[in-house]
């Protein structure tokens, strides 16, 4: 039996569609019927029930964006801090292996191969690197777990959100047996205002940048190969193979969604910044190497995006 | 046994010595030597050894002063909210009892009563309240430990540390048997960089406003006796009965040190606020009378304060 808290969520429901397409057993838990933010409650679930396996698909990413953590403080760090290291306390002392929907916002930039020599630049926003994410994007590569974060508390600046979710990294790594799953920009065929391509055909301008994303069907399917092939326990990026750039990712919704509009981008970083955001946004590319090392496969992000793009179905507004 | 964490800190020397005194034995524990910011680390000493009770004297003040907690974020966290957080499971786990060293600064102002009402009023740096600290002290009453905080992430503007003590207290409160047990601007007679009334004298200004303060030794006896006297579990205020404005301090270094030198005020809040710190400061009154009616007893404000000064030991240079 499989315990999937924060099964309402976003997320969470991408990992209930996988679990009951692979006929597993599983229980899914929100916190409306029962508060396992509550150290004692969850504590005594588990000592009751002993599932074999729990996953962690809550969180708190503000609404409607990111910006609105930098100020509901407590919540932010109550709902991805503070939560995930009480699963893990009561994980570990009643021997429940789980998972954790981490993510890929805790690192800004890239590595760039330069004569052969990995270099990191926290500032993918110059001019130079989205020349490169064009002209030559073998020259890019991503950011691997071994890196330390470098968009969190320890080293600003980072937004609130991402703060808490490398703190909970930290707090949480060696406790029990856990994997830490981190996510990046999830996307999939169905319009829903988290889904990456839907906000990219909402705002008002685009803010163009390199990045790794993650198909959220292909997100959870890897999570739980992971967990089925028993993969080391710790941290993976679960992110398709590959980085786009915003302005492909739009040409790509030009030639199959046809939306009969033009795309208006920001003419620069700094406009986006003094314009259209409170907080800085993380920017980021992600090596997926160690999740596909473990055997797991994953789509490159061209065909994950194409797919979801031909799929794809509006909401009815 | 009782286990003392944080036991080489600033108020876990107070407990050492108190608990010397009592002739309780106990074991002091230093993360230089032990872990337990670690979570299985902590449980297996409390399966193994099951103390009767458990202090947390541990935590983050940022050095010189709490202004630097402002950007040590994750520190800040990690040592006012995950840790008690993480102390709190592993009691709860095991079924010990602890007390936690929460703090006043979670408040700003006071309350008021007028016309036999009790009016809460965040900002004592008006003038008014100042006045009637010396006029009419008795129409200035203490917040409760059933009143929310008001200076915490959330009820800004609060300075970072404050905002972690304050989720700290939000995050354990009814986990297990627990006491939190709050402190505010501790002092005793002995030179310390972080005695209040060292503090003052260092100052090269100094900001006038009015508190409740806590005699360091009077704390710790005050905690010990809620414990020996089994006081219900919960939050319990720990000051000296009443308050002070920084002046009366002052006069009283001035009458009983004869530091021989005089003491310049800051002319506004605002001058203090542009010129001298980063953060807001917490600046309130508490109100200790569930900790007397507990049949807890604790000396006046002014007789601690008067009982210091007299045994005053300058630290050598």
């Amino acid at each position: 039996m499989i315990f999937l808290l924060g099964a309402s969520g976003f997320v969470g429901q991408s990992f209930e569609k996988e679990l009951r397409h692979r006929g597993w057993p599983f229980a899914s838990h929100s916190r409306e019927r029962i508060d396992y933010a509550r150290f004692e409650i969850l504590l005594k679930l588990l000592r009751e029930t002993k599932p074999g396996f729990l996953i962690n698909a809550a969180g708190y990413t503000g609404k409607p964006n990111v910006d609105a953590c930098e100020t509901a403080r407590a919540d932010t760090l109550q709902g991805n801090t503070l939560l995930p290291l009480t699963i893990a306390h009561a994980c570990a002392a009643v021997g429940v292996p789980w998972g954790h929907v981490s993510s890929g916002c805790i690192y800004a930039g890239a590595g760039i191969m330069e004569n052969g020599q990995r270099r990191i630049e926290k500032d993918l926003t110059q001019p130079r690197l989205k020349q490169l994410a064009e002209t030559n994007p073998g020259a890019i590569c991503g950011y691997a777990e071994i890196d330390e974060p470098n968009f969190s508390f320890r080293r600003p600046p980072s937004s609130f959100y991402s703060g808490t979710k490398a703190l909970a990294e930290e707090a949480i790594a060696g406790i029990g047996q856990s994997y830490l799953w981190r996510l990046r920009l999830p996307f999939d065929e169905f319009d829903h205002p988290r889904n990456y391509l839907t906000k990219l055909q909402r705002y008002p301008k685009v803010y163009d940048n390199v990045n790794s994303l993650s198909h959220l069907g292909d997100y959870a399917r890897a999570c739980l190969d992971l967990w089925e092939r028993r993969a080391p326990w710790g941290t993976y990026n679960v992110t398709n193979p590959g980085h786009v750039t915003t302005r492909q990712v739009v040409a790509l919704i030009q030639r199959i969604l046809r939306p009969g509009r033009a795309f208006e981008f920001w003419a620069s970083d700094a406009e986006f910044y003094q314009v259209a955001v409170k907080t800085p946004r993380s920017n980021c590319v992600l090596d997926s190497a160690k999740l596909q090392a473990a055997g797991v496969q994953i789509r490159p992000i061209q065909d994950a995006l194409v797919d979801a793009l031909k799929k794809w179905i509006p909401s009815t507004p």
